[in-house]
């Protein structure tokens, strides 16, 4: 459920607009440096003073933004600009990077388990500081625990001594890496409708198509943005975003470009989908009104034939003529096979209808 | 109602052409600073010239085009360029940002209610010279009226503190930000329309369908030249648009691009949702067809066979015949069975039949 | 009627190819300052070396193209390139704009009345010289009217200040100002076709609307090439471009911006509303084939019954039962009633149907 | 015919593959100044070495790249790249403009007489040196004919003066030059398959329109690179190319421009044709049906009332009755006139259809 | 078959997952200069020591990516960064190139024998050093075949002397090469559909067109990133990249260039041919219809006329008229001849129907 939207039209900028339902922050902290590696939960918030200034790197990791004074007390206790502040708790957000004077600001979506058209995906809202990342989440979500898994077990390795700016791209890298099987799943679910889209297209399977459109728009209307922020942060001269995590961030931007590249791929051959199914219901209808037309065609004329004879006329000599009846037969298997030859001449039975018969018996 | 176009081309650059209808100007002045805040209505124009080179900050806002004389005077006081105020009273204009000498002219487009396609979108115009603001509007819209609440109760706040760049921001945020709930009212719409024109696209359902893709594409043509406006906005390097401001301006550039990234969607949305309609069109055409198919398929030729025993040839030798009634029941019924069974064998009725019947039931 | 394009093909460059019909060159002169104005019409070519250097501005209009001896004389005398003379020669050409040593060619398009798919629109080449503009047009438009009369009551105004750069402003802006009443003319033409292609969707409007998509992308074609040449002139930096006139060209520009974006604007709505359209179609034939559906469906079984009491055989026990007449009629009324029941379980008559019964009866 | 294309991948770069059934090689040499011209065809390959250093501008044109020795000896003579001479050899490329360090090797295409989509269009290759044009052409075409009468006849003129980079731009200003008759010829096929597909679009206007649209594809493919290669040229400060030449090539581009701008047009406009055709077709279906439903519905029901007393049982009280037939008759009529009213209420007949009827005479 | 995609979301970068079903590296090393070429295969990885410092350049092919621990080996060997190694083995990637201090790494992707789109196209990751370049494969692609005929008889020539980036050139123009047959065979495949889907569009050749569709947004999925890349390659300033390779390198491009519009222009043209095909489909349904409404409007009425008097009422004056029976019969042949002339009238028999019923014949 997102807040009402105009109640903060015209608002002060930067003022909180809680998201409705999320819990209240929980805040956990990860300070670690290649040999060390401390973990808690922060419940008095002035405890975070002590990580604002050290030579380890920390992770602040706030899950739930349902408490605007424990959000505007971090704020403060970090220096964030207003405006950083508003865009981590007003989600939803666009997919950006804004550099600030200390510390870059960067906004990612991702999606979780499916996508539902009608709400918004998942924001996470990361700040990277000098010697310190902050990040926030509407609430739990699982993104992260194999990061955290890996700064745990990491000693040594690049996840601990990469500083926030190494941090920063493995959190990244997990977002953009949930496209992945999102759209892997949508493109299963694709090829399963083609199959019955191609031989029988019913309004299910026309639904079903329209929402994995549906989905795929909202995803590339935040991939696409999401790539953009990645490209900015890739190319960055900032001594905030260590030189070496350079190729990581690219190798992200790179990932960020495929989940694009398949959103439009698969939205085309969706597309493309659409135009094939809607001619099979043009061909079936072709299809089925030929046997309506054979059979009207054939027997109306010989009902009519029949109706003539049924009349009680007193004066009609035809009736009383022995060979009357037989010679009416014969003439109207001559109109019977008179139409038949038209049709097949015109294709529309025998030789050349065979194939399209079994085609649509598939219906 | 927009006034003849054809008798403005060729006339002179700047000539003012008063939209139809827009009350005489109303003057109202906000002078503040940090501590103080003034606020009064001008009835004397020559009265601006206090304005105009004071150390407080000043907003003249403009409501109401009708009456040439008053705007000229305005203009002069503030020397501004023919053109610029030609911008702000021939409404409605493009979207865009002009730097001049000694000001910056903003011209903003928003819906306020909703969007009529026949009825241009209110146009706000914001001059932002070293000391004050001059916003124009045709008549008074509510845009602003919380940005005025936020001057009279925002001592010591930016709004007070920020100077004129601060201001105008300000109003370029409501503006931009008006657009969010009108797309969220198309959203909404479209999702009902949805269900309707999956289940049983109607006439109605289909024109209003149109009406949400050609709101959109006003909407569209509008949002994207204020997305560049103020992309170049927030990059200006001009001494009229404090530092400490670009933070902001570059926000409300990302609010619009989020505004036309959702119209986008929205209209791909929109088109995916009348392609599917078009199918299920297609599909119940072919639904109906079948019905009368197989109808006429199976009675037609009993009819044919009934007629042929209805006539009244003395000389049929099967009248006769005790057995030829019962014979003629039974080959009616071979008849009647071997079309089911041939219909069944196509699939249009029998086990694979019944989804598409209930699909089809709840039209 | 164009020339023979192939003629044309590996001439020399800057062959002039006199465009069919145009009546021959009519050269007027306006040569003004602030305080004078002299106006006349020049038959001896050679008085327009008097033109060519003096202080106050000039304006040569040459109306007509229709005699090359007459054109390369003025070539000559203005030192005009061959390629520059044949662009202005050799209609219709591409908008554009090109900076020689000496003067700036401008090559414009412009609707006059309305727009005529098959003809090209008419063209206008402005030369801007350093103390001289050179315009030709194929024959007599009447764009220029208003701006001959600005020039002769404008004294002391920028059009008679302003030099050769702001004449050709003033002459460019009359032009792109042509698009702004043909392109309300086209959207009131689709409001109108819109109503009756909702209703009732017949092949005069669905022409009707091809036409206007036809003359939208005439428009287009042109209008965007416009826009990059004012776009071009608006930024460049050259002594033939008085300074101060660059706002005005800024403005031009803005306007031909609006073309382009109203013209695509409407070309997106015309195409929205041929989907309508066809999508209404498909459900006007879903609502006539359930009516053929539903009639056919309920009398065919009982023509049929009708049919076998209709027979002659002398052995049918039934016809001699008393109670077989209305049993037959009873047994026809359950039909007919089942017939009914089914298919206002289907929802195709009852109480869904009156909204779909009303939507049709506009047609 | 286009020489098998698996057999070339991964060979050596610049391995010349000759197009299947092309002539062998003829050289034509042009060798000219502002006053004298010389002209002639060469045998021995050898006597090419005297051109390639002479103050004198030559163009050396072959036409046929039947024999691989003859133009690799070519090529060593005028020490052209391995890939130059690919390119020029190994039709069809796709057209560029390729800078290497003793000259600048342009590729282009151009449409000759038609467009076959299946048969690729002729490629012209042209090598711009210091003093010497080289031309490729796969067998003699037509483009060139008058610029060799115009070197011939031109003394003084700047195809005689203006050295290699003018003739080059001669070239090309032929080859762009020849889209124009085809794309008016496209334009004119276009203009009577309008009237046919709007008045009754057969399968065999379809077809037509398909088969513009196929060869508006094509043309497309080549007039973009086309462009791009002319303005790359145009803009190239390369000592190759004269200054003077310049503004020639500008406006080849501004040619190659307006060729693909006409393209979009037009394929723009086929597709709004395909969608009115088949918008026509729908309305046309609609038709029928109509008149279909009309004659069943009022017949079907009379057939039956006809049949109720066509009925053989002994025991029908009305059959007897003498007002009986001349009242069913009247019910008969009543029915008749019920439907035809229902059908004239639903707008299927009477005061609307009139139009209508007038529309669907034309087909 | 590809890995769980969820499994290596979040995992470290530059973990390598191993595609399924990828046999163990088959390390093959060719080394050689201008004169000399030795080509061995490596058992032991220590070997490859002594490659990484020669004067002579040594290509490293390793063939299939089964096996973690030989890659890493690989991967410190050549002192590979974690994030290339995981580009290389981690297939499917997208085509790219990227810049690392001792050597540029390249992801290059294309079709083999034909393009399946379930399945990801080959991959080749080449990584260029200064005096060696390293392949990596999925498995034995017969791509390189050719390349290494060369190498070993090429003595003297570019392949043997231009050095790892000439090769890796040679291995890239290969690539580029292989979309050039099957573009052509899906041109075929079109061409064939064309002849079928105009004359009669049958759901297989309906779904025949849907796969081409398919398999073309596939190719341009991972032709237009290839064309980045290469154009990125061929204007790097780079000591790795040769300068004489430049040309080459553009040559490639140039190719890729041509992929890519070639791919365009196909799904351009396969999107013209479904809507001709859903155009003629809607022609064939009038068609069919018009002969059904024909016979049911000319027989019916008929048919009502004969039921009329097959009437059993005892009272019918007509029935004993002598002349009744031949007057019924006229008036039946004059409400048929009035069908048969409103049709005509109406375009659906007679003078203009020929054409349509010959069209309709080859169906």
């Amino acid at each position: 459920m997102t807040p009402d939207p105009e109640s903060s039209i015209g608002a002060r900028p930067g003022t909180l607009v809680l998201p409705a339902g999320s819990p209240p922050p929980v805040v956990r902290v990860f300070q670690y440096d290649a040999q060390t590696c401390e973990e808690r939960q922060i419940d008095d918030l002035e405890a975070l003073h002590d990580y604002a200034g050290t030579a380890s790197t920390t992770w602040i990791d706030i899950q739930g933004l349902g408490k605007a004074a424990t959000l505007q007390r971090i704020g403060e206790i970090f220096n964030i600009h207003r405006l950083a502040l508003a865009d981590a708790v007003n989600v939803p957000q666009r997919p950006k990077a804004e550099v600030y004077d200390d510390y870059v600001l960067i906004v990612a979506r991702a999606p979780q388990d499916d996508v539902d058209p009608r709400v918004p995906l998942p924001q996470v809202c990361i700040l990277v500081a000098r010697n310190y990342v902050v990040s926030f989440q509407e609430r739990y979500f699982g993104f992260f625990d194999r990061v955290r898994e890996r700064i745990r077990e990491g000693a040594g390795r690049p996840i601990r001594t990469g500083g926030p700016s190494y941090l920063a791209y493995a959190l990244l890298d997990v977002l953009v890496g949930h496209y992945t099987p999102i759209l892997e799943d949508i493109s299963d679910e694709m090829d399963d409708l083609e199959e019955n889209l191609l031989a029988n297209p019913s309004p299910q399977h026309l639904t079903a198509l329209y929402d994995l459109r549906r989905k795929l728009t909202v995803l590339r209307r935040l991939a696409r943005p999401q790539r953009e922020a990645l490209l900015q942060l890739s190319h960055l001269q900032n001594p905030l975003i260590a030189p070496e995590v350079a190729p990581y961030l690219r190798d992200a931007h790179d990932h960020a470009s495929q989940n694009v590249e398949i959103i439009e791929s698969l939205r085309d051959t969706a597309g493309d989908l659409m135009d094939t199914a809607l001619a099979t219901l043009g061909h079936r209808s072709n299809e089925v009104m030929k046997v309506l037309t054979l059979m009207a065609s054939i027997f109306i004329p010989l009902t009519f034939m029949a109706g003539i004879y049924g009349m009680n006329f007193q004066d009609m000599p035809e009736l009383s003529m022995p060979e009357a009846y037989p010679t009416l037969l014969a003439a109207m298997a001559i109109v019977a096979g008179g139409m038949i030859w038209y049709f097949r001449r015109r294709g529309w039975i025998g030789a050349r209808t065979p194939p399209a018969m079994d085609a649509s018996k598939d219906q």
